[in-house]
């Protein structure tokens, strides 16, 4: 497609995979379209952690351009989540929290020939010091359930994520 | 120049200007780089505030890659911190904030030939109902004092922005 503020021909990003549908980690991304942060988000009950971390997330320019133009998700995006920890009085920081260090991505990817539900979801933290090269679909309970549940939009939390749905007030 | 991972030519979006050096809102720029986010970030003593909102910086691809390459901001190198009020309990949402309305932006402006100290500061929010579509530069010593006597690199609070600290660690 021809898209994009700049008027250049641009190729979207694709997943790309190793044996048994692993989903090799996405590169790039820190150049796609940020649609959202959050600090220590969680669905269950309880006491906020006190390591509590910020995500932020993120989509490939292509996707989201698609997405504002017409409220759909078109195959092949990837939405990234990179985990950050929060720091808060360093430097001249007193007060709130800022982004400190990275802590490793997970990745939601819809690709409706690989998978039956569409969407799938991967890992790429570990528990090892490296993050991981490739990642395993998390089982459909782990993940996918309460993104098709609670999902504003096609398996997305587009009510989280504001430039996605300023994106559509726009049009 | 030509950059970026899709090898296509882009040209860097400039600030735009009316009389007496007001900046003109900047444009487009969700689709730039994101730096990174804070939430109720301050820098003085205190309690931190109830209404504590999220800050995202986004600075001009073309300026992140100059900045990766050589540790510098090139000039007309402009970075916007979108301010988005703080949300939680909402949705299937029990812990944590989420990015929920956005409030507005201010924007740091790099223009060597423009100002005597080459980096100005501009608030687009102001008290109104609608944001404002041009701003004066702040006076010397509202910001411009503590982001050159603080900031890591060149006036810009580097330290806080994980996005920028770790594109240089590549090079």
């Amino acid at each position: 497609m021809f898209g994009g503020v700049l008027g250049c021909e641009e190729k979207m990003y694709e997943p790309r995979y190793a044996e048994r549908n692993q989903l090799l980690r996405p590169e790039g991304y820190r150049e796609w379209v940020f649609v959202g942060a959050d600090l220590g988000m969680g669905y269950g009950e309880g006491q906020p952690s006190k390591t509590a971390s910020f995500h932020n997330i993120y989509i490939q320019p292509e996707a989201y351009r698609r997405f504002a133009a017409t409220g759909q998700f078109p195959d092949k995006t990837i939405l990234v989540m990179e985990k950050v920890s929060a720091g808060t009085n360093a430097s001249i920081n007193r007060r709130g929290q800022f982004e400190d260090r990275f802590q490793g991505i997970e990745a939601a990817v819809k690709d409706e020939s690989r998978f039956p539900e569409k969407w799938a979801y991967f890992d790429f933290i570990g528990t090892g010091p490296a993050p991981l090269a490739k990642a395993r679909p998390f089982p459909k309970e782990a993940c996918w359930k309460c993104h098709n549940e609670h999902g504003a939009v096609d398996n997305v939390f587009v009510q989280f994520y504001p430039v996605l749905r300023e994106a559509r007030q726009r049009e």
